[in-house]
């Protein structure tokens, strides 16, 4: 039997050797990107007749020379330690901006993908995968009444949701423009977060809802029967007001479907960006159902022409009296320094001042970026329940 | 309030446009792949400076040259209408392999990421995301006491599911060597598939169960706490007997976790290669457990060596008795005419000819790939309860 194993093993090893040779695969032994132990990263392309390789990523200032040896391997080995993050690159063979083909690991940005690698330490140890309880990740059909179609869902169930009879508060992660369902999982590592800080103790466990946005959107690109369509950044029916308008029912299902907590204070609703301005008026229009509302780097006035959803805009400032008159537990906003949406965010934090209005704030460094909303996300996540 | 709506938009495209500048993504205009209205396909690539691009795809026999235009993007379009069929492919810039930068779909197998696109038509009809009812496609985390560790799989509820009290069949669907609990939906589209053989009442509504088969693995690469490692074909504790060891508590968690037939004319069990040979060994295991079995080009008789798991594989001849003694309601192999396990697979019908065993058999065209893996999912879930 065991010399059996060993033929399989090389029969085996010798077909996809074959698969190898007939779809040119070069050899993948060097790795890239390698983490190196003083905090440094190496970088390797395998481009023997390549004349120029370079790396672009959110770690560099310019793009970076890779330099060739003697076997084709092009390496480039940053100057020095990178700080704890997830980072985000992409290689240019000869000029043309192209994958990292030894690093499997990539995520789409609209319609860029970039491959990715995270530096651990500090916040970035709560976007890996740990040895801790893990939620369950499940995508969700379900039929929106308002868009007319069946439209997708992310819904992360807590560590241990399954085996109790527990019921859990809810919090809704909307995603910005350009964006789908899959945006807070790929981008903002939402599950990882999750789970590390309700492992930690820092977070109660709790079911988080992720849906799409684009209420023309079946799905994100590529799981909706619209197909391998080229993802676009903005979509119809996104920012006029019948995503808003349907919020409600999204809630009943979730309701009816998920052992939640169905009242307003175990209901907290946060988005980045145009999901930000979502939340804002979802709770605007529903003053007593979500008692945690965060608004990152949120779009807060702008709108499309609403035609017959112009009612969810209507008396912005009459809602607003309403909200905070309902005394939600917590309005968060955070925003970057270098956002491009900052004075319109400073401008409505001084209409919330002159009313009086209770909110909290946080400013960091950096603009309108996946890492800040990362961040967001980490610190909201521990203010909830 | 529309002028600021219009302002909204241009602030984005803006921080778009600097967010693209700063990483230096060239104009994404072009569209690869494109597929034409006479079924050719024209892939493109952005490359001014480069010297050579190529094309390497299943669906040709030898590198394509693309040609370069005035504004330094590549083209190539195959010469003729391709038949139906999920494809995969990659690029080649002066010699490097890449990934197609314009074609944001792309699936890994293995260690290697592949770009794809679905010519439609047919079979391969089922493998697109159709305007049907979808099922909850779930990422499950459960403590596998033979592991020691806790462990992903991956459960397909059909469409209905959550809405109903109805209870439902299981289909075990187990991936091959290098594998993971990803695999089959990945490069299977075993949802994709499920829910469109079920929208045509083709296939039964089932749940779909996809294991993680390599017993030393949490889960797939980067979605485990070893990080974001280099996939390998190899791991340790895949053949070995204790995954088919600890099969008996899967079936046991998902009948306690889910609405299913506890019985064995309403339990199915297929995979792939290793995922075969896992199939199979459970099944003789475990005679009274699974009424349907699919060997899809499955390794059928050879091991590691086995130590404590050891009785997983003794008195293969004596399992195979019971097994067939227990009349299953199908058991059913499938192998491409190419495969490199193609005499084994015909061993082992001779064996169970001799000794007058039913079942069926499918062979087909070509070897160990994908293609056929699509394929006979296909024909065997309609086979199914």
């Amino acid at each position: 039997m065991k010399r059996k194993a060993i033929l399989f093993m090389a029969l085996c090893l010798n077909a996809a050797c074959m698969m190898a040779q007939q779809a040119l695969f070069t050899n993948q032994t060097p790795v890239s990107p390698e983490i190196n132990a003083d905090g440094s990263v190496t970088f390797r392309c395998v481009a023997p007749e390549a004349h120029k390789v370079q790396v672009v990523g959110d770690f560099l200032s310019a793009p970076a020379e890779l330099a060739k040896d003697t076997a084709g391997i092009w390496t480039f080995t940053t100057p020095n330690a990178l700080e704890p993050e997830l980072y985000s690159y992409s290689m240019m063979i000869d000029g043309a901006v192209v994958g990292d083909r030894l690093n499997v690991y990539a995520i789409r940005d609209i319609s860029t993908v970039q491959n990715i690698f995270i530096i651990g330490g500090g916040h970035a140890d709560l976007y890996k995968v740990q040895n801790v309880g893990h939620g369950t990740v499940s995508k969700v059909w379900y039929d929106d009444k308002k868009a007319g179609i069946s439209r997708r869902m992310t819904v992360y169930t807590p560590a241990g949701y399954e085996q109790s009879t527990e019921r859990y508060p809810v919090l809704y992660l909307l995603h910005g423009m350009g964006g789908d369902e899959e945006a807070w999982m790929d981008l903002g590592r939402a599950s990882q977060i999750l789970d590390n800080l309700i492992a930690q103790g820092k977070a109660k466990p709790m079911i988080v809802v992720m849906t799409n946005g684009n209420m023309s959107q079946e799905a994100a690109p590529g799981q909706s029967s619209a197909g391998f369509i080229v993802p676009q950044f903005m979509l119809p029916k996104t920012m006029e007001g019948s995503f808003e308008a349907s919020f409600p029912d999204v809630v009943k299902l979730v309701d009816s479907r998920y052992r939640t907590i169905a009242d307003k204070d175990h209901r907290a609703i946060a988005g980045l960006s145009m999901g930000g301005f979502h939340s804002l008026h979802i709770s605007l229009n529903n003053p007593a159902t979500f008692g945690y509302i965060g608004l990152f780097s949120a779009a807060i006035v702008n709108h499309m022409p609403a035609e017959e959803n112009a009612y969810i805009y209507d008396d912005f400032d009459g809602k607003l009296d309403a909200l905070f008159g309902a005394n939600p537990r917590l309005v968060w906003i955070a925003i970057g320094k270098d956002d491009f949406l900052y004075n319109d965010n400073t401008a409505f934090r001084t209409k919330l001042d002159e009313k009086g209005y209770q909110y909290e704030y946080r400013e960091t460094d950096g603009g309108h970026i996946w890492r800040n909303w990362r961040l967001y996300l980490t610190e909201f996540a521990q203010k909830l329940f």
